[in-house]
């Protein structure tokens, strides 16, 4: 990535969202995005596998932001607690820019195969932490449970914070999710 | 659905898991389905779009069966309760033929794109639970966090079911799996 061209990636990943939100993902060619971003096709797929990868970057960014803190967590604390650091520290990046995570969700949202797709990125995600709860210790079935109940709670704090524009506040609306999660495994009879 | 073609259903779907299994998902044609079946093509399409739509016609019948069993739980049930009775009614059809859903779980487990398509079916269970929810008076987001943290679970057991085939009590390690989490939530330290 040469230094002529200060935050590529970021630039195409803009002028991509734009034109998908403005014209439809299958109509939007890697020609326009290149063009509107300023920067040649050339630069694009230095950065970008093809049009459809532009939105799924970030995942992999999550991932790794996931297992280090994962990783990091003390070791006294428990699965739930070290999944519900991770899931913070990606709600708190999500933060940084708000308008283009509800920009790419408007997107994805709208498109069925990019739904699926973004299904089996967050199953991938939810692998990933398990991965990083087995590498401190947790044993199965403990590990996969908290990672795939981590991400559940993730999918419904982000549609909550997707649904209220005005409530920019993702990493707290996951910690009254988790909590809330807990109260509710709490008040079962059949335990 | 005639008389004459007596589960006609049942026998193709039967066909098409074998033939999948044996040579591959991509490589098997409806005909070669229809001819090992003994039935004919335009009794195939009378019960199945496309011959992907074999591998998943069991998923709208898991849903009629969450939303039924959701609907009917006592009225003092918790939400998780009412989520952990549906899954475990699922759980237990499963056990009924359990060779067919292993089959299935291979065929579908070797294709991406089945795969993806598989968590969009799950995640269709898990937005019908939380409309049964709501429509027992469970509030948002309560209903969300327990159909998605119950789905979870399910994927949790059944992998293990799948993992150990001498093991045949898919309801019982639901059962465990959701008792196990309700212990990891109940362990953690930022409450």
């Amino acid at each position: 990535m040469g230094r002529w061209e200060p935050n590529a990636r970021g630039r195409l990943a803009q002028a991509a969202l734009e034109l998908y939100a403005e014209q439809g993902f299958d109509r939007t060619t890697v020609a326009e995005i290149t063009a509107r971003a300023g920067l040649t096709e050339r630069t694009f797929f230095r950065h970008f596998a093809d049009k459809r990868e532009v939105l799924f970057y970030g995942t992999e960014m999550a991932k790794d932001l996931l297992v280090r803190v994962v990783a990091e967590a003390p070791a006294a604390a428990t699965p739930m607690d070290a999944v519900g650091s991770a899931l913070e520290a990606v709600a708190a990046v999500f933060e940084e820019n708000p308008e283009r995570v509800r920009l790419r969700d408007a997107v994805v949202s709208a498109h069925a195969e990019l739904r699926e797709r973004e299904l089996g990125k967050l199953a991938g995600l939810a692998e990933a932490l398990a991965d990083a709860l087995r590498g401190r210790g947790t044993p199965e079935p403990a590990a996969s449970l908290a990672a795939e109940a981590g991400i559940a709670v993730f999918k419904v704090a982000f549609a909550r914070w997707i649904g209220e524009p005005d409530r920019a506040d993702l990493p707290g609306i996951l910690r009254a999710s988790m909590a809330e999660l807990g109260t509710a495994f709490a008040a079962r009879a059949s335990v």
